[in-house]
């Protein structure tokens, strides 16, 4: 990442824009209500034109689109053996929290989008996390684990990056793991738990 | 509560009006930056007087530190021994968005409040939250250790409430805590995890 081969500096420096940009818009959504949002504001933001914003991403719709699709990340995020995929999601999160500054899931957690667009981003979550990696799974409740599989993996992200809670984040991402990752492998493992009293 | 006892009438007509004024606020300083908050607009969501919230409440400000103060049912959510209060944990934030439509601990991840008001949220989540789960805690890593067990109960509250998910929407709450509360449980109880290597 240090080349400065003068053939690859523009495309980085075009995805380096890109990234500011949709930084700035993933900020802007989580922050203010969309119908206030506009595009002179997340390109000062970023450093950049309107223009510019235009140029790479269309519109608003079209950016908040891109932000709300949920794609960016999730392969990744999902890309382990199922044996193993507990502890792959968990130090995802973690690492994605200690070193990138990102995190694929959590803006389901304080999008600021009401009404069309809140229906819109609460799709592409099912559709594109949720169901995928229910369709994963096999045994019984497959669509219920991986929800609540989900449901640890948000809130890991909460408890790092809003919460900023002191031992999760000082602690090695391993050892984190060693204590979160258990939980998130038996409801992708699934074998039913015996059924209990409510209390 | 169908008593129509003319004495008890005026005090739960009042509990009613506080009750009314606080979801009004909840819901403002979750959808709009703190700033631009108003008594007068929470006062007529609530559908009072801004004078009514006043009385109760007094400022703006003090109606915050109500809503941030992370006091409203956290005695009970953490009210069970240690060895069922994962469960106990686990249905009450379950029971709440089934039954009661409220979450102790939800507005942690989505209060739309940046600087000094995240601040207070944040340190009062932590002190009031965080801190009186992990003092009920024996063994190795309680902090982190609770730290971990609020992020599955707030992980929870935003898969019910925010992406509200089907499947654990239309379980039965008992069944949803059969498959969720071990997790919880493993992390109070603190048996400690085999160390493992990153992935």
């Amino acid at each position: 990442m240090t080349s400065t081969d003068a053939e690859s500096r523009p495309r980085r420096d075009a995805e380096a824009t890109r990234a500011a940009i949709l930084l700035a818009a993933r900020r802007a959504f989580a922050r203010r209500p969309y119908t206030e949002i506009t595009v002179k504001a997340i390109a000062e933001a970023a450093g950049v034109s309107s223009p510019l914003v235009i140029k790479y991403f269309g519109s608003k719709e079209q950016l908040f689109a891109r932000i709300a699709s949920f794609e960016d990340g999730i392969d990744d995020f999902l890309d382990a053996p199922p044996d193993r995929l507990g502890r792959h999601m968990t130090l995802f999160i973690l690492d994605g929290h200690a070193h990138r500054h990102s995190d694929p899931i959590l803006r389901i957690a304080f999008s600021l989008v009401q009404g069309e667009q809140a229906d819109k981003l609460r799709a592409n979550f099912k559709s594109r996390v949720v169901r995928r990696l229910a369709d994963r799974l096999t045994g019984p409740d497959a669509l219920l684990r991986a929800e609540l599989a989900i449901a640890h993996l948000v809130g890991l992200g909460v408890v790092l990056g809003v919460v900023q809670a002191e031992a999760a984040r000082a602690e090695d991402v391993a050892r984190v793991a060693d204590w979160y990752a258990p939980g998130v492998q038996a409801l992708l493992t699934g074998d039913a738990p015996p059924r209990q009293a409510r209390a």
